[in-house]
C-alpha cells in the first residue's frame, strides 16, 4: 500500500457518467481516491453532490498543482482534446471516456504521451465494462494475434436483437431502444456505425499498432437493414450483427472495417444479443477468448474508469507494444469480400464491378443478390450505402488475393453445371 | 521503457507449460524476459532447449542474486511451497501455476507477501487464459460482488459435453478425454473435483476476501453423473455443468461451493462446451461480466505467465482489497439446496433430511428425486456421493433461511392440491 499513489482527481463532466463515477467512488473508500473538483457547464443544473464541488472554469482543475489526475467524461469532441492535451502537459495523469475525441486525434494523444511520459488510459471508450484494451496490451503480442472480431456498440446490436427476436422494423426498434435509454435523441452517430468506427480506430491500434484516422477505415451502421434482410437471414440460419473486425492475412497485413454481417447460430458473437457487447479474440498462445459485458451506461463506464485509475495507482502506462517494440502492421485494402447485396433496383447495383455472383433472387419490391467484390470497391465509393441500398458480409467474408483465382475458377465450374 | 523492471527468470519445471512458456517467451522480445536458468528434475529427459540452459539444483535459482524473478510450474504440491517460500524470502517475486500448492497453502502465502514485501501471481493457475484474477482484483470491490459463477475445469467439462453431445456414458468420455490430452492418466484430481475444488478456494480470496482452506468448502465432481442424469437433464431442457460457484446471501454471508448443477440452456454457462471455462460475474456496477476462454494447455497457460510477467514490470501486485480493505466476508452453510438426486436403492437416501420433496421418480434400475435440503448436510457428511448416489443442483439452487417457511408452506399446499 505505501507505494501507492495518492489520487487526487479533477472531473470534468458530470453527466449519467460522471455522476455515476462519482457515487462508484463513495462506495469504494479502499481505492483512496478523492474528486477534488468537477468541471462542469452548466452551474444552474440542480446537482446530486455538494455546491462547492463544482465549478466552470477549467483552469482550477487543470492549473491546481493538487491534482494529479484528470478524469474527463464530457461529450464534445473537441474540448475533451483541449483539456486532455494541457492536462497531459501540466504533467497529470488523465482517464478518458471520449472515443469520438481518441479516434479523431490518435496521432496527437500518443505524441504527447511519449513527450509528457504522462498516462493516458481509457478503458471505458470501448466496451465500458468489457476490458478489451488491456487484455490486448497485456495477453497479446504482434505476431500472433490472428483476429479480433467485436460488437463494440450495444445501440446497434439492441436495434437488431429486436428486428430479429420480435420481427420489429428498423424504426420500431430504433424507437424502443431510444425509449430503454439504449439509443440517443440523435441515433445517427450510433445507427450509422461512427461510434463503432471511432472505438475501432484505436483498438486497432492496442491490437495491430495500426495509426490511422477514422477516414481511413471501410464502414457501414445498420440504418438501411431491412426487414427483409433478417428474414434472408433467418432462412439461412444467420443472425445480423454490426461487427468490428480485424484479420492478419497471409502477405502479414492487416484487413480491417466495421459493417454489418451475417453471423453463424454457433458463432459466440451470435450469443451477444441486446444492449451487451462481445470481442473475440484468436491468437496463436491464448488459442481463443470471449469477452462479454454491458459496453454503455452509467455505472458499467464508471466501472471502467475505476479500473483506470486502480492501475493509475501503480503508474501503470499503455506501452503500444505492438506500435513500439514490433514493426507496426499496415491496413490493407487489397483482399475480396463475398457479399449480401439487397436493393430496390437492379440498376443500383454496378454488377461490372463483381468478380462473380453467386446468387440472385428478384421479389416484386426487393432483390438481393450474393456476390464477391474488390474489398477496395467500398472505399471512396458509396453506391453500396445509397439508394436504400443494404450491404451484409457473409459469414466468412475475406477472401485474400491468392484465392481469389482458385475461387472463382471454381465458382465459375459450379456455375456451368448448374446451367 | 526506462522504468521498467528488467526480468531475470529462474524457472522451475519444463513440462508442457514449462517449454510454452519458453518458446513463447522467445517469440515475445518486447517484454525484455530472459530465462537465465531452469530446474528440471530429470536431467537425462532429451530437452527442446540448449543444456547449459538446465540444472537439477534449486540453488543454483534460488541463490542467484542476478535471478529476480522465479517461475515455478512443477507439479508436486510441496516442494512448489518450498521453492515458492525459499524465493519470496530470498527478495524475488513468483509467478506459480500451482493451484494445488496455492490452496493448500493460503494463509501462509499472504503472510510471506505481508512478511517479504514481494510480489506473487498465479493468474495461471485458475482458467489458464482467462485473467479472472486481475479482474477480481481490479474491476470489483467487496459490496458489490452478487455473484461468481465459473466453470474452471476443462476436463470434466469436456467429459460432460461428451455425455451430453453424443451420448457417451462417463467412462467412454472419460477415455476419449484421455486419448485427447484433455484427461490426465491418472484422473481423479479432475473428475472427484479436487482441481475445482483448490481453484476456488484462492479465487474466494480474491473475489470475497475468504481465506479457507479446501476441506472447509463443499465440493463434488462427476464421477457419479449417469447417463440416465444426462436424459433426465435433456428432458427438461437442461446441461449438465460442473459449476464452482459464490453467492452473497441477505445475511452478508456468502455460499460457496464446487458442485455438479442443471444449468438452463440460456445460461451464459450452458454456452461453455468443451473443453474450455467460463467464469459469470454479477455485480451492482459492472452488471454482468462473461469471459470465455481456455483453462488449461501449454500456451493458454504460458499466456497467462506472460501476463504475470509483463505485470511484474511495473511492479503489480495482488492488494487482496476484499480481505486487507474491508470486513472480509464469512462463508456460511446456513441456507438450503434445491438437488435432483438419483440412485440404486432408495435406502440409501435419508428421506427424513429432506425439507421436502418435490418429485419422485421410480425406474426399475435407477430411481430420482428433486427435493430440498439444509446445505449443512452436506458438509462431513458423505452420503450423497456414495453407493452410486448422484446429486445434481436445480438451477435455481440457493434457498436462502428468510425464504425457507414460505416456500415449504407453499410446496406443501401444491402438493396438497395434487393429492
Amino acid at each position: 500500500m505505501e507505494t501507492h499513489k495518492q489520487l487526487t482527481i479533477g472531473l470534468f463532466g458530470f453527466g449519467v457518467v460522471g455522476e455515476g463515477l462519482y457515487k462508484v467512488l463513495q462506495q469504494t473508500p479502499s481505492l483512496n481516491a478523492s474528486i477534488k473538483k468537477v468541471c462542469i457547464k452548466n452551474p444552474d443544473k440542480k446537482r446530486n453532490a455538494p455546491d462547492n464541488l463544482f465549478t466552470t472554469d477549467k483552469n482550477d482543475l487543470l492549473q491546481d498543482p493538487e491534482i494529479n489526475v484528470i478524469v474527463e467524461v464530457i461529450n464534445e469532441s473537441e474540448p475533451a482534446f483541449e483539456i486532455v492535451s494541457t492536462a497531459l502537459k501540466n504533467g497529470k495523469d488523465v482517464v478518458s471516456a471520449s472515443k469520438k475525441m481518441i479516434a479523431e486525434h490518435l496521432p496527437e494523444l500518443l505524441g504527447l504521451q511519449k513527450q509528457t511520459g504522462r498516462s493516458f488510459l481509457y478503458e471505458a471508450a470501448a466496451c465500458a465494462s468489457i476490458p478489451v484494451i488491456r487484455n490486448l496490451e497485456e495477453y497479446y503480442d504482434n505476431d500472433l494475434l490472428h483476429s479480433i472480431r467485436a460488437i463494440v456498440n450495444g445501440s446497434t446490436n439492441f436495434i437488431l436483437t429486436k428486428m430479429f427476436e420480435d420481427k420489429l422494423d428498423f424504426q420500431k426498434a430504433l424507437l424502443l431502444a431510444q425509449q430503454l435509454g439504449f439509443a440517443e435523441s440523435d441515433p445517427s452517430l450510433d445507427v450509422e456505425g461512427w461510434d463503432a468506427l471511432n472505438k475501432w480506430t484505436f483498438l486497432l491500434t492496442h491490437a495491430y499498432g495500426i495509426v490511422e484516422y477514422p477516414e481511413q477505415i471501410v464502414f457501414n451502421g445498420i440504418q438501411n437493414i431491412q426487414l427483409s434482410d433478417a428474414a434472408v437471414a433467418a432462412e439461412k440460419r444467420f443472425d445480423i450483427k454490426l461487427v468490428a473486425q480485424a484479420k492478419k492475412l497471409q502477405n502479414g497485413k492487416v484487413a480491417a472495417f466495421v459493417l454489418p454481417q451475417f453471423i453463424k447460430q454457433d458463432d459466440h458473437l451470435a450469443f451477444v444479443k441486446n444492449e451487451y457487447n462481445g470481442v473475440v479474440i484468436e491468437s496463436g498462445f491464448a488459442d481463443m477468448q470471449f469477452f462479454y459485458g454491458k459496453g454503455a451506461g452509467s455505472f458499467p463506464t464508471a466501472s471502467a474508469v475505476l479500473s483506470d485509475l486502480s492501475a493509475l495507482r501503480y503508474q501503470y502506462k499503455y506501452e503500444y507494444k505492438k506500435l513500439y517494440h514490433h514493426k507496426p502492421h499496415e491496413l490493407t485494402r487489397d483482399f475480396y469480400i463475398k457479399a449480401y447485396l439487397s436493393f430496390d433496383e437492379w440498376t443500383n447495383i454496378p454488377k461490372e464491378k463483381f468478380e462473380w455472383i453467386e446468387e440472385w433472387h428478384a421479389e416484386s419490391d426487393r432483390k438481393y443478390l450474393v456476390g464477391v467484390l474488390p474489398f477496395s470497391e467500398l472505399f471512396g465509393n458509396n453506391w453500396w450505402k445509397e439508394n436504400n441500398t443494404s450491404l451484409i458480409l457473409a459469414p466468412d467474408a475475406i477472401i485474400e488475393d491468392v484465392e481469389i483465382r482458385r475461387l472463382k475458377k471454381k465458382s465459375l465450374e459450379l456455375a456451368g453445371i448448374m446451367e
